[in-house]
């Protein structure tokens, strides 16, 4: 492990915190992050205020040097023109790594950008590695500790550990990815938003994520990127291992001077990105929804053995645009065995189906709902198969636990497609995500969904 | 008003229907369609079935020459063989309209092909216009009648009216796009699944739904068209008053397969298709997730003057994507005045901001949710922007307030999204809807959304 990783493994896993710029005042900033750190559990945090001596029950000290204990993290919430003597006291405390929520740096005028400067001079020769400035922390659920502002609002984020790694130059695309992801069932193993990149940035997030066990999928937002060839060249040799999926955002000429507003990173050319994206291996996606809608799939789902895929409802006019949009994204329909279509034909009804692929079980499933887990099942055992979709109301919850089953007993991606009608389909949501089966609100965004773990295991597969 | 809008008028508003093969058994559609109607509140229902004296309540019929009052509507769920006879009855007890739910015609076999012939031919004779076979019906909130299986099932759909047509030639495509659609508070002048369109089809319920003054807005779903230049024809004049919003499916080849096993249509080439939505003023979309999205937006918004978007968000990354958004999807950033940069500088903090498009309000926000509606008002007046995009949390409820006020007063598009976290976002996507104003999990879908707005409004401004 290289010195950068061994930084982050203990800024990842901080002995102890302080918080410097705590506050008691309600509806401040400083008070916020004590809450909510408070809240997630963590168990030694050691805020600094110029002269209250408690903060929300807990001891605070008048400055950093004063504190007892080593301090391995600590998060500032200081104006612009205090962050140089908070980087300086960092230093002389051993602190390992500082993050600078504080913004108005390089991203906002050249004054910042002097100001930005200075910090990262002293923070190199202090031995204090920098997150930030104008990022908003880490989240490390093995370590109760969440920075996150939104998050820490609504009562912080899951403190059980999971596989999915979230690394974002955006301070909001880590908080609100993680709370929707959360609420998904996706669980973390660590999640950072690194703003400015000043010091550490996407490729040190990338190669500890990387470098990780607990780590299965690792998603992200980026602007710019420091050092491009060096995350170029981690990129390739770790979605070899586990799936990439990052939205990139300045690709247009608006969307890049925002990018220069927002992080002060040039985002350079949508051509260049494109094909550095495509040669490592990396999914390229265009908004939270992607995000969510890939991470479960890559999460939950073997990877599949080729495109050929498989689409099963009651809903034969949904069938069909269903299979244009399969087509259209990039996969096959399937071109089941003779066997499967014999085992089809058996149980169906024989008006009003259609055993072929698409395959429409007829509206009798309304009141047979039990024909939707036999077909699945059928389906998932044919050879010529690669990946399922399935589509149904969510008015037939019965039908919903059938391919439930069939998809827990699958070797190979089987996803649901249910319409998103307001009232009927929370629960059946709720239901399949605590199973770990992927679940969508339009079979389009399945098809997408589904074409993207081809795409990727075709790549896998090019060694 | 021609004969065939006549028929339709009488068909939406029936004075009394009959449903052939009622049924009392559990688990049949026949008990599922009479009780569905029942439930919905609809007042002349005269079942018919063979032995039973009575059906849920309802007085039972032999046969529908025994029914004593005229019927205006037939529903049939017999089996294909006995279809014939029914529409000689109905031939002979004069009734207007017969929905024949009954599939396996031309969609299944050379047989079901030859059965429909002779089936549409009795009708022409007797008078009877035929809704299908392989159809679910009519759905008519004012009529209080709705013969949608699906939705019969949980508990039928609004029998409040409302200014949104649906047109499917796919039942399930019907039944589900309307569930899905009251669950987001719109409501409806009619809808129809017409199936195998042997009489009435597309052109005739769109020029029925294009007469009709309730009618705002046109959805649907088709797969081939009976008479493509008719329908082209209406829609082209039909799309100067209102949009039409559909979803072809069968574009690909395996889809059109699909599309010729599901309701025997020729579903044409893609090109062809294409060339006659743009030149007619159709809203192109390919799934019902789109339909949705930009249902509610045409619904509930006025056009726009122009493609020039603002966005405003506290959230500076989700700014940076969603202008990559709006470009690659054809709008433009609107350049405000130096009036709004001025006024947008007044009440936003110094550092952690940018007043100019994309509006980044900073994470201040979180503690300071007023900013939101301040920002809004002052963008919605500037006189170089002709939409609004804004982003905000789900945990951010006094924000989503501010927001919907801006938006109530404004004479502009504004749209609200909010990142899809289960547990906070529903409370606040269901207060949004109750006010008519559409709201999206994703910035991307609020970007598409408006774009399809900003084209229409170019093509109505093209005379």
């Amino acid at each position: 492990m290289n010195n950068t990783l061994q930084d982050l493994e203990r800024i990842f896993h901080p002995r102890a915190i302080s918080i410097i710029g705590s506050s008691n005042r309600e509806g401040s900033f400083g008070r916020l992050f004590l809450e909510g750190i408070i809240r997630m559990g963590y168990p030694a945090i050691y805020p600094v205020h110029p002269r209250e001596k408690e903060l929300l029950g807990l001891k605070a000290y008048p400055g950093l040097r004063e504190i007892p204990v080593e301090i391995d993290l600590a998060i500032s919430l200081v104006p612009r023109t205090e962050a140089l003597k908070v980087v300086q006291d960092c230093a002389v405390k051993g602190v390992k790594g500082l993050i600078l929520f504080t913004s108005g740096f390089k991203e906002k005028d050249v004054e910042g950008g002097s100001l930005e400067q200075e910090i990262v001079r002293a923070a190199r020769e202090g031995g204090v590695r920098l997150i930030g400035p104008n990022a908003n922390g880490i989240y490390c659920p093995a370590a109760k500790i969440c920075t996150f502002p939104g998050a820490l609002k609504v009562g912080g984020l899951p403190t059980e550990s999971g596989s999915v790694a979230v690394i974002s130059q955006s301070g909001s695309f880590a908080d609100y990815t993680c709370q929707v992801l959360a609420g998904k069932n996706i669980r973390f193993s660590q999640a950072a938003g690194y703003g400015n990149e000043s010091d550490l940035g996407a490729a040190d997030f990338l190669e500890y994520c990387g470098a990780d066990k607990k780590t299965r999928v690792i998603t992200g937002y980026l602007e710019g990127i420091k050092d491009g060839r060096r995350f170029y060249e981690l990129a390739k040799k770790i979605s070899r291992q586990k799936p990439i999926i990052i939205w990139k955002g300045g690709l247009t000429e608006s969307g890049a001077k925002a990018a220069l507003a927002h992080t002060g990173a040039l985002a350079g050319s949508r051509q260049v990105w494109e094909a550095m994206f495509k040669q490592s291996g990396i999914i390229s996606v265009h908004s939270v929804e992607e995000v969510t809608d890939y991470v479960t799939a890559f999460s939950w789902l073997p990877l599949p053995k080729g495109k050929r895929t498989a689409i099963l409802s009651g809903m034969a006019g949904t069938n069909v645009g269903t299979a244009d949009n399969c087509l259209i994204t990039g996969l096959e329909l399937a071109q089941y065995t003779e066997k499967t279509n014999k085992k089809l034909m058996a149980i169906l009804p024989a008006i009003g189906t259609t055993a072929a692929n698409p395959t429409d079980i007829g509206a009798g499933v309304l009141v047979n709902p039990a024909l939707y887990g036999q077909a699945a099942k059928i389906l998932l055992e044919d050879e010529n198969v690669d990946m399922l979709i399935t589509i149904t109301g969510p008015d037939n919850p019965a039908a919903v636990r059938g391919l439930a089953e069939a998809a827990k007993t699958a070797n190979k991606p089987m996803v649901i497609s249910l319409f998103d009608i307001t009232g009927l389909v929370e629960p059946q949501i709720k239901y399949l995500q605590e199973k770990h089966i992927p679940v969508y609100t339009d079979p389009k965004r399945a098809a997408n969904a589904l074409a993207k773990m081809a795409e990727y295991a075709d790549f896998k597969g090019k060694e």
